[in-house]
């Protein structure tokens, strides 16, 4: 079964530069695992307008919207509500998370925490182990932290109530002393020969001088992989490479 | 003079997990201190319709529009005839370019390579001092390799000719022993007195249990920025924080 994800990061701090991103390749590798690769990602600050948008356009073209960031206590962090009025639901305090987080923060459970005891309507905590309060599911949109560590482990409780699809497989060669020029025709005839699968052409040039491409072919189709990663193999050995499976070290 | 950037990551790599982006937070930063802020970042797969739909989408909703990848020679690379199709021009040979490579690549200039030699007509060549084979600026929109190495080179050239706005500044404060539930209201504050500004509020929690709160202030106005700065030293002590200026140790 093809299942489809999108990734959408609220906030600023990536807009900014002031933060690298550290949740991307985490949710890409995971999702694939799934068999619900990610097909878009976008990156949008913290705008209602924008936020409100966004979700409503990608959960009508992809089977499972995850998002990350906007969900603590301050003013800025406005997923929750947004993601109430694109589904068109009220935001409100959701009495199990409301009594845990007042149990947790006693006299400190102040007018801005008890912000993360509200969820849209309807939807379905995602819990906390690192931090308490929740994230959440309302139909196929999944709410996170931002935050890598408390992401992380919001995914590791999500993931099993997800719908998996067949598992995205991949093989890879690369070889140090061929460009890609060189091989691009040779691969582009074995991705006409597999269309189900993707290929890809990655060339790396490291700062020590090292050069060369790697070829990844990638897709749900198990034997149609065995053959093409035989086929690229081949067409490295014939325009003189040295191919070695798997990536090239960095 | 507010000026506003998007930026498109063109390929599967990013999107499959293969490869951790290592563009965005240069882009984020360098734009940002020529006063063009990033305002949105997509990342999407190289299908024609998806490139050619968000070309179009964001170069008339941002005074810039960046790309990376897909501009290589091989099956995959499909940027530039996706911007001329955007731009409804024909994607043709640049004569000084295909001379270039020409002379670069002597009898290995194979039907492959001589694709890097195709521009949309109109476009002006960004110049790669890396492996020579150009990026292009179209209207409003600049195209650029996705391996970072040659993109920053990309940059580097492209950035003189870029109409600059006034670069946004910012003004940052960490405390280790404070959360954000305790700031949020005096922070929400303070926004609302600097309404010019963007007040976000990061918080950490390091593998080795250190956790507390970065406060960022971030703007065009230096004036604002130095009573929001003030403003944001004094609520943390008052709070019982120990303010520091700067980011956290990582």
């Amino acid at each position: 079964m093809r299942r489809t994800a999108a990734l959408i990061l609220i906030g600023n701090e990536i807009l900014s530069g002031r933060t690298r991103d550290d949740n991307i390749q985490f949710l890409a590798t995971r999702l694939g695992e799934l068999g619900i690769p990610l097909r878009e990602i976008r990156v949008i600050p913290d705008v209602r307008e924008t936020i409100i948008l966004t979700v409503t356009e990608l959960r009508a073209k992809f089977d499972e919207v995850f998002t990350t960031g906007g969900i603590g206590p301050t003013h800025d962090d406005i997923t929750a509500p947004c993601v109430a009025e694109a589904f068109g639901v009220p935001w409100e305090f959701h009495p199990a998370t409301y009594d845990m987080l007042k149990a947790q923060f006693g006299e400190d459970f102040n007018t801005a925490r008890q912000r993360m005891a509200k969820l849209p309507r309807g939807a379905t905590p995602i819990p906390n182990p690192v931090s308490r309060a929740p994230g959440f599911s309302i139909g196929n949109v999944h709410v996170m932290a931002g935050v890598p560590r408390i992401m992380r482990a919001m995914f590791d409780e999500l993931a099993p109530s997800l719908t998996p699809g067949s598992p995205v497989q991949s093989r890879t060669w690369y070889t140090t002393n061929l460009f890609e020029g060189t091989i691009a025709d040779g691969l582009e005839a074995i991705q006409n020969t597999y269309p189900q699968l993707d290929l890809g052409s990655y060339p790396f040039h490291r700062d020590d001088g090292r050069r060369g491409v790697a070829l990844v072919a990638k897709g749900q189709d198990q034997d149609a992989l065995t053959q093409a990663a035989q086929a690229i193999y081949t067409l490295l050995k014939e325009k003189g490479g040295a191919p070695v499976e798997g990536e090239p070290p960095p």
